[in-house]
């Protein structure tokens, strides 16, 4: 029973690794014709979710370095999706925020996506997708837990 | 209904992403001390379940271009853990195989993995797990097809 358990906790990790891979091809794909990439999507979700952050919040928040994310906020300011606001709280760290334009160019993003994927695993319920994304949580602290702890 | 489907398979996309990231990092911690690399265990990995087999046929189970894969190879050769064989097939791509260090080293590598698997998403029930692996491959066969066809 241990065995099976852990057997299946490692197909796991086995089935999301070219999930991944195949999803953000997919993505960048689909943003291709907007001329953004799978990186700055990423920080106009973070924008849209926490409101106006830091870069290194914002890098936080996706486990990913900083300079990487100053480098997508350059190229989605270029486009005119994101801006520097005055930060109340540290007047060196800028907060970088959605212009109306980006609110509106990621909410239409987002209902393209899951539009999509509404139509995709049909052979799974709703029930069993809801059950999957609760293992995939559990799952995802212990594993970050132990990649960041007993270094 | 259908928006909180699309939404739950999005959220699984979501956690999958660190998820992955971070198992690397314990697999890479975990493998430092055999002195091999994450790409190297998926090498050994493949040839342990398909047996025998060419450089572009382990490239293609993992997803990866046979310039990554050949460098893996060879430095999992030098350590003596895989070695060229003639192919009957084909007089001019070799198979490469485990040897028998190969095939005890990655016996110990894994159940050392599924042991600590064990003991992870404790709030989890086997049953629960075995949903999210059923919905992952579901959800993978599509956004794979996605992924390569109509592009």
């Amino acid at each position: 029973m241990l065995a099976e358990r852990g057997a299946l906790l490692y197909e796991i990790l086995r089935t999301v690794r070219p999930l991944v891979l195949n999803s953000v091809r997919v993505v960048e794909k689909d943003l291709a014709a907007d001329g953004l990439t799978v990186g700055m999507r990423a920080v106009l979700e973070v924008l849209a979710e926490l409101g106006p952050a830091t870069v290194p919040a914002i890098g936080e928040r996706l486990d990913l370095a900083r300079q990487g994310i100053q480098r997508h906020v350059n190229d989605l300011a270029h486009l005119g999706l994101v801006e520097a606001r005055a930060n109340p709280a540290h007047r060196r760290s800028v907060l970088i925020g959605l212009t109306a334009a980006g609110t509106a160019r990621f909410a239409r993003i987002r209902d393209d996506e899951l539009g999509r994927l509404d139509r995709m695993a049909a052979g799974c319920t709703t029930d069993e997708i809801a059950t999957a994304v609760k293992v995939l949580r559990s799952l995802g602290r212990d594993v970050r837990r132990r990649a960041g702890g007993d270094q």
